[in-house]
C-alpha cells in the first residue's frame, strides 16, 4: 500500500546488498522511517521489541531471520537449522505464526543443506507472498458486502467502523479488516471509515488512521467510547474488525473492546463481521468466553501515553500516580453476534456447521 | 469528602475574609491547589474557565456569585440583580443548574433590597446545602443495593463499575454514583470500584479515581474496553453511573460510552443503575435517542493528552496531524437497559408509570 504516495510492503528483500528491510512500526505515526536487517539478531530485536507486529508480519520477519542467520554459513547442518529456528522462535513465544513460518522454511530447505540459504530466501519470499495472497482473497470476498450496502444505498457513503489495526501495517499488503476497505476504494465506492482509538496501545488512532490517511481514504478518529452512540443514528453500516483467535463455533478473540461494539451492533442491526486468514482458526477450541486465555499486560500501557510535544515523542503519565490500574488485552465476542468470518475462502457463517465444512481440510 | 486526610466541600464560604474558595478542577489530579473568588467576574471564570465543573457545583458557584456581585454595592435593584444573574448565566448557557440556582437566590431577595447580600449569602449556603443533601439522600438509597449484594455474596468483595465522575468533585460533597460507594465504605462493606478511564477528557481516570484514592476507596482504572470482558467473566456485580438528562420514560443521557456498558451488563446480567438527582429529569422527553440533542465537542479532546512529564504538566498530540476526529460528548441509554434510578426519594423503575408516580409533585 501507499505511504507518501510511493508503494511499500512493511518488509522487503534488497537484492543489491542481499539485507532485509521493515518499516520501523514504533515511532508511527510520529515519524516514517526504515530499518535495515543484516543479521538474524536484527531479525530477532525487530520482533521483541515490537519493530515489526502483527501476526502475520512477525511470521515473515521470522522467515527472512532465518535466511539471514545462515546466509553467510560455510556449512548449515540439521543442528545448526533447529537451533537458529528455536533462538527467532523465543522472540516472542506467543505468536503461533511466527513458529510456523520458522518451520516453513525449514521444511522447504529438507536435507538439501548445500542449498539452504538459497531455499530460505526462496521460502521466506513464499511465507511473504502466501501472506498477500491471503489478505488480498480476504478482500476480494469482503468488498462484496461493501458493493452490496453501497447499492442499496444508491451511491451514498458506506460508513464501516473499524476497531484496533488489522490494516496492511500488520500484515505485508491489504490487510485482514481493511482490505475489504480498500479494494472498494479501488472499486470507486464512497466509503467513510470510522476509526477506534483502540486504547491503551491506540492502534486504531495510531496505525489505522495513518495507514487509511496515506492510502486516501475517508475516515474520522474517534474514542472507543463513541460506536454505540453512532450506530443509534444510522451512522454506521458495518463493522469489520480482525481476529487473533477463532474459535470451530466461531467465537472471536480480537483487541479488547470489541465484544461491546459487537453488542452495539447486534442492538442496533448493524452486521458485524469478523476478517481473518483461516491460520486464525483454533479448531480446538469452541466456547471462546471458557476457553480462550486472555492476557494480562502491563499496565505502563494504561497510565502512560506517547505523544509528540515540540516535534519530539514524550512518554508522560496520564492519571493519579497511585491508582492501580489493569489491562487485559483481548476480549471475546460470542458467534451469536458475528453476521459472519471473512476468510481468504469466502465469506463462513459463524458456527461450527459452517466453519468445519469450509475449513473441513485443516482440522 | 477527604483530601489528602483533610475534610472538603468543593466549593466553601470563607467569613472571616468574606471571600469563596473553590478547588481548581483544571489541575487535577497532578496537583491539588484552592483558587479564592473575589469577585462577580472571578465566579463567572470559575465556571466558563472550567476551574469548577459539573452541573451541581456550577449552580452552587453562581449562587454565591451573585452574592458576590452585590456584596458590595450600596444600593440594589431589581435591574441589578437581573444584569447580575444573566452575566452570570453568560458563563456557561448549557447548564441548566446555573440559571435556577440564580434564579432562586434573586428570588429569596425578592423586593427586600436593603438585605439583599446577607439573603444572597444565606440562599447560596441554601443551593449548596440542597446538592448535599440531595447526593445523601442518594447515597442512603443506593447503598442497601451494595449490602443486598454483599450479603448474597456473603461478604465477599463488591466490585462496582462506574463511568466518568458523577463523584463529589462534581457536586458539592458525596457526588451522585459515588454516594452509594462512599456509604457503603462507612458501613465497613468490603468494595472495590473500577474506575472507566472515559476518553477522551479522561474524567474517570483523573478524578473518580483521585477521589476514591484520597477517599481510601479501593478501585482499579481499566480502559474504557475493558468493562464488557470484565462482566463476561463474573468479575462486576453492580453498574453505577450518573445522567446529564434523564427523559418522563428513563432514557438516560450520561457521558458518552455509558450505553456500550448497559449493553454489556444486560448480556451478562449484571444490574445496571443510572444514580441521579430529580432535578435531572426533562418530563418533557420521551424517546431519548431521538429527543435529546447530543453536543459535539472540541476536536482538541481527542487529539491533545494532558500529562505529566518530568513533575509539568504538558500537552501532547497523540494521533497523525491530517486525521480529523469526532467528539460527540453524551450518548442515550434506554431505559430498557436500565434496572433502576437511584433518586433521593428512592430507587425508582425506569418506565414512565413508576416516574410520574414518584415525581408527580414535579411535573
Amino acid at each position: 500500500m501507499q505511504i507518501d504516495n510511493k508503494h511499500y510492503h512493511t518488509i522487503w528483500h534488497n537484492s543489491e546488498n542481499d539485507t532485509v528491510t521493515v518499516i520501523d512500526q514504533r515511532i508511527l505515526p510520529f515519524r516514517f522511517e526504515t530499518i535495515e536487517l543484516n543479521t538474524i539478531e536484527d531479525a530477532w530485536h525487530a520482533i521483541a521489541d515490537m519493530i515489526v507486529r502483527g501476526a502475520p508480519l512477525i511470521g515473515v520477519t521470522a522467515a527472512y531471520g532465518l535466511w539471514l542467520g545462515i546466509k553467510n554459513e560455510s556449512v548449515v547442518t540439521s543442528e545448526l537449522l533447529k537451533a537458529k529456528g528455536d533462538y527467532l522462535k523465543s522472540s516472542r513465544p506467543t505468536a503461533v505464526n511466527l513458529a510456523i513460518a520458522v518451520d516453513q522454511v525449514i521444511d522447504a530447505i529438507g536435507a538439501d543443506y548445500a542449498n539452504a540459504a538459497e531455499i530460505a530466501l526462496k521460502e521466506a519470499y513464499v511465507v511473504k507472498q502466501n501472506e498477500i495472497d491471503f489478505c488480498d482473497a480476504i478482500g476480494e470476498h469482503g468488498v462484496k458486502l461493501i458493493e452490496a450496502i453501497s447499492e442499496k444505498k444508491k451511491g451514498e457513503t458506506v460508513n464501516i467502523l473499524t476497531h484496533c489495526n488489522a490494516g496492511w501495517l500488520a500484515c505485508v499488503d491489504w490487510g485482514t479488516a481493511t482490505a475489504p476497505i480498500y479494494k472498494a476504494q479501488l472499486k470507486g465506492i464512497d466509503i467513510h471509515v470510522w476509526v477506534d482509538e483502540t486504547r491503551p496501545r491506540n492502534q486504531g488512532a495510531k496505525l489505522t488512521a495513518y495507514e487509511l490517511g496515506e492510502q486516501g481514504v475517508s475516515h474520522t478518529i474517534i474514542p472507543d467510547n463513541t460506536g454505540g452512540h453512532l450506530m443509534q443514528h444510522g451512522m454506521v453500516d458495518l463493522v469489520i474488525v480482525g481476529s487473533d483467535r477463532t474459535t470451530r463455533q466461531g467465537d472471536v478473540a480480537n483487541k479488547i473492546g470489541t465484544y461491546l461494539k459487537a453488542l452495539a451492533a447486534s442492538d442496533n442491526n448493524v452486521p458485524f463481521y469478523v476478517a481473518l486468514p483461516s491460520t486464525t482458526f483454533d479448531f480446538n477450541l469452541k466456547d471462546g468466553v471458557k476457553e480462550i486465555p486472555i492476557e494480562q499486560r502491563d499496565g505502563a500501557e494504561v497510565f502512560a501515553m506517547e505523544g509528540v510535544l515540540n516535534n519530539e515523542v514524550v512518554t508522560t503519565r496520564i492519571m493519579p500516580e497511585n491508582s492501580p490500574v489493569a489491562n487485559y488485552g483481548f476480549d471475546v465476542t460470542p458467534a451469536r453476534l458475528v453476521a459472519g468470518l471473512i476468510t481468504e475462502r469466502g465469506v463462513c457463517e459463524a458456527n461450527e456447521t459452517a466453519i468445519t465444512q469450509m475449513f473441513n481440510d485443516k482440522i
